[in-house]
């Protein structure tokens, strides 16, 4: 099984209190494809600038990610810059330069048509729209989708639209309460529920990831860390986790998803532990069951 | 097995988004011994005024609740009132009154002497220590011990001196840091151990619990609720249910800890479900089975 992600790829400059990283891989779609390529074929959409190190494409073709459909085109590879605080909670940016992303018309090619799943990492929901009408046979397929609180305040009607499509939503508890101006998260998810998605994964960082379907509630907990040296992607990493080991899987019941949920958090852990793509790039199959076996020990009672 | 409680019992007068509640049962001792007294019996010491109403004297004796150390003296009971903004995090005291406490002198009946377990519930941490001084036998006991930020700021050097006889330490989350002036809530825990706590229960309020000592780490997300209606004595509540539990099976294993953190998490929600002891008072061993059943749906992978 494949999963086709589309995304940003890009080049972050992040300060934190545990360091700095300059011009370093970021992007949705780079946090995603590594995580989910541990557990199937990925498919990548997106597009970088001529000013691409070649070590990072080096970097993707080490894992199982296909890159047909990223476009290295003339211009400047898109690039965020942010800092974190001490509480490692949502960074400042400092800015974001939009560069080839501007143009940016995913396309998806021929030779992906096959992934039944699909993941519209955190882009423009016009963009993200425009990747799911290019996508037949939705029926069968397993459409999974991430957003942020720029497009839930600055377009909030195109983002209403597009989750109507949506199988999976992966959003942030800040960002669930904004969306739909509810202060309790269970009632906020539930809301969430009646704009269409079938599953909703809150993520609530330190605080763990809650799972709401129609009929089932899933909770669990973070995986408790010493340190935290980069929240940088954890998000897109969780998504990359969940999706990927449904693929894997091929199923989507409630206990798969319980579990994807698990493998979601423990990816992210390493995707946290250092800056960049550095955690991610050194996760083995043998490292993520270790630490799963790790977590189950946690919470076991 | 019996527990002793020492702490306050007082009228709360509590302002919620949901609604409003006046002189009604409150302090620290009257929510902890309600939900021990559903896995134990509990000997508790407190003091109240001559205004105090019969009928919560009256729930008191209609639980497993010795009352031969409460002392109804000349004067007013403890009263505090506070306001809970949409957040429902730490109230706002709006006015504390000391009342009879002010002169309280907790004195140990001889016959709570058999009690194997202790807790010291939030009071001021010389009358702890003083409390802690009475009991016999140290070493054969297992001594409870809550606080909060008030005694941190005002007590701090009489509080750390209590902690180096205290076996299982209940604080919570932002407490924890203001103890360690450590933002990493993991090395906050590992700091409070060596001031002298085998084991310390972290409470993160809508984020469930941390259960860390010398060698062992467990972490539980809360119960998800759809309804809160007043957030005041959750943390006694889960105390409550934590040593209630440990004193029923009489063991202090990790597993039953662990078990017992979950079963402070479900006294929990009862206790927030309404106001006062509202909540509390209806639980039954066969209501609190059911809800540990979901809990463990909710959590299960």
């Amino acid at each position: 099984m494949s999963i086709i992600v589309v995304g940003s790829v890009g080049l972050d400059s992040v300060k934190t209190p545990f360091g700095t990283a300059k011009n370093v891989l970021g992007g949705s779609a780079s946090y995603f494809s590594h995580a989910a390529s541990l557990f199937s074929q990925v498919n990548l959409i997106a597009t970088v600038g001529n000013n691409f190190p070649k070590k990072y494409i080096k970097l993707f073709n080490q894992r199982n990610i296909r890159l047909d459909g990223l476009k290295q085109v003339a211009g400047k590879t898109f690039s965020w810059s942010g800092q974190y605080s001490w509480n490692m909670a949502d960074p400042k940016t400092i800015s974001t330069e939009l560069g080839v992303f501007a143009n940016f018309r995913p396309k998806l090619p021929a030779q992906y048509k096959k992934s039944k799943h699909i993941f519209l990492a955190n882009i423009d929901p016009e963009l993200q729209k425009n990747v799911l009408g290019q996508i037949k046979g939705r029926g069968s397929k397993i459409i999974g989708c991430d957003t942020m609180d720029f497009w839930i305040q600055n377009k909030k009607k195109k983002l209403l639209n597009l989750l109507k499509d949506i199988d999976i939503f992966f959003i942030n508890e800040s960002e669930a309460r904004q969306l739909t101006q509810e202060p309790n998260l269970l009632k906020a998810a539930r809301a969430i529920l009646k704009f269409g998605p079938k599953k909703i994964f809150i993520k609530r960082g330190e605080h763990g990831v809650l799972l709401v379907s129609g009929k089932h509630l899933f909770t669990a907990p973070a995986y408790l860390m010493e340190s935290v040296v980069d929240p940088t992607g954890a998000g897109d990493t969780f998504a990359g986790g969940v999706m990927g080991y449904l693929a894997m899987t091929k199923s989507k019941s409630i206990d798969t998803l319980r579990k994807a949920a698990i493998y979601g958090t423990i990816m992210a852990t390493f995707a946290v532990e250092d800056f960049s793509l550095e955690g991610l790039k050194k996760v083995s199959s043998i490292k993520l069951k270790t630490r799963m076996k790790k977590f189950r020990k946690l919470v076991s009672f």
